[in-house]
């Protein structure tokens, strides 16, 4: 799908350089261990903040400033996020955007596609479908796909959090970060490789896709379910990024809705945040004990999405 | 009240050092121009990510850290957030606090209050009457006063905020506050008194203390009304803050109740932040135009507080 090589850490340079003047350097709050409740000193990298209020953005205008792009704009298929991301940076750059979600894609996210000015397909239960009808779209329009997380540049752009967190918090020992497609963890992995930070993978008991292709040794597909499912609920994780995880992954670790929610829930007590449950996963392991930290860990999570109707996060 | 002199940077770097183990670096959020409207640079300070979820444990921890605690601890009267900031910091201090609200204060910023284990006391229609309520009580059971904007330790603790914005984000020309009581804009005038950066005080147009007080000469009731009135409802400023603001606030804006909801929505729509109506006051005079920066203008925006119901803070 892509001709580019794998990303290292000198395209992660090239796309952060290349992205810079479009996304936003989203800011870190150091938390003293106890505030979430675990002991150890945490950094959460609130990408919840970024343009379009997820990490999507990065691998975006990665994918569409790294070559020319047609008249007929660019499409992508999308749980929500990315959707919106495409949108959003289709917006900046002065081109048209179809974007194709599933039924399970929730009214804030709907929104923010529609609000940014693209055009809104809705059809199939989950991703995958949404993902299918996109690529027959795009073989009658010419436009430029843009995958969720199964391209090259997309994966370099999602590395560059990986770059920007180093630089706010150097020296963390783990990095917590969700898993869906993969194209985040994928690209923070291979910014990571070798380094001395561990990077892990949380994902829910409902959407567990790196937990999967790890035991089997190749993405295959895994169930989609669960709360998380409108941002992690991709079918299996991406060709592209599975041998950086089976390499520069430390562990791929499951978390309950029940953590997530609850993970949702402290955010706004301790921190006044709202993160959808996607955005909450990372943490949950921290918080339920899922992933039980070493005594002297310095641990970066990345709360990576917020687009969700805040009542809905914060249920009684 | 206090026998310490009127803060100056002196004052405010020993606040900064006594408070530091205890209060959260607070991040910020760049933003160019276009994000949330005007076409200016815009640095955000992400305050109601403080502890307790507003600016106010600064003025609280140094007050209670600047002498010995008497053994019947702290009392305090509050709208809401000053007496979330003084139970949270009893809290971690380990001496008991006693906090009066006035019936207006909603109900995130009393389950905040009785979260953190103080005494909550209701009663009075505004702040004023809690106020009363809780000099009266302190002369019974001798606890230490922290009053919620009226003490030089309280003015030299808000204006530590003003020192860490000028570290995080140098040279700006101006900088917007919200102002209640005056405590947070007072030690943030102190800060800049000579400097070249321009406090800019917004205050909603139901509850005018600065700007009355302004007008008046000299610190004068005003009427405590609109949305904003439970965290920026103080009956007049304090004669502590008055001849700083007096001699180093440059203007002293008011905004419509319907700015202020309007930039809260700006805020959830664009940066996934839920502020409530005195943390999103400041931001408003910028989004609405009640204030016009000049052509050249690095503006940084205070967003104070965030101790709200986020259903109540985005209607419809």
């Amino acid at each position: 799908m892509s001709s580019t090589p794998l990303p290292d850490r000198a395209a992660i340079r090239t796309a952060a350089e290349r992205i810079a003047p479009f996304i936003r350097r989203t800011p870190m709050l150091r938390l003293a261990g106890e505030a979430l409740g675990p002991r150890h000193e945490v950094w959460l990298k609130l990408e919840l903040l970024q343009a379009s209020g997820s990490f999507k953005p990065r691998g975006a205008f990665n994918r569409m400033l790294a070559g020319t792009l047609p008249a007929a704009g660019v499409i992508a298929a999308s749980g929500g996020n990315h959707g919106a991301a495409v949108a959003y940076a289709a917006r900046a750059l002065g081109v048209p955007a179809e974007i194709f979600v599933p039924e399970i894609t929730g009214a804030a996210k709907r929104a923010r596609i529609a609000g940014y000015g693209a055009r809104l397909v809705v059809g199939g239960a989950a991703y995958d479908a949404a993902r299918e009808a996109s690529e027959r779209r795009a073989a009658e329009t010419g436009a430029l796909q843009v995958h969720a997380y199964d391209q090259a540049e997309v994966l370099a752009g999602q590395g560059t959090l990986a770059l920007e967190f180093e630089e706010q918090a150097p020296g963390l020992t783990h990095l917590l970060v969700a898993t869906g497609g993969g194209g985040l963890i994928g690209g923070v992995a291979a910014w990571h490789a070798g380094s001395g930070t561990q990077v892990i993978s949380v994902e829910p008991e409902g959407c567990p896709t790196l937990a999967s292709a790890l035991a089997a040794g190749r993405p295959v597909p895994a169930p989609v379910g669960g709360i998380a499912a409108d941002s992690l609920g991709a079918r299996q994780v991406g060709g592209l990024m599975f041998p950086i995880a089976a390499r520069h992954v430390a562990a791929a670790v499951l978390v309950s809705d029940y953590a997530i929610r609850a993970a949702q829930r402290e955010l706004w007590d301790a921190c006044r945040l709202i993160a959808e449950p996607g955005g909450a996963t990372a943490l949950s392991a921290l918080l339920s004990g899922a992933w039980v930290a070493p005594e002297t860990a310095r641990v970066g999570v990345v709360i990576c999405g917020g687009n969700t109707d805040p009542a809905a996060a914060l249920p009684g």
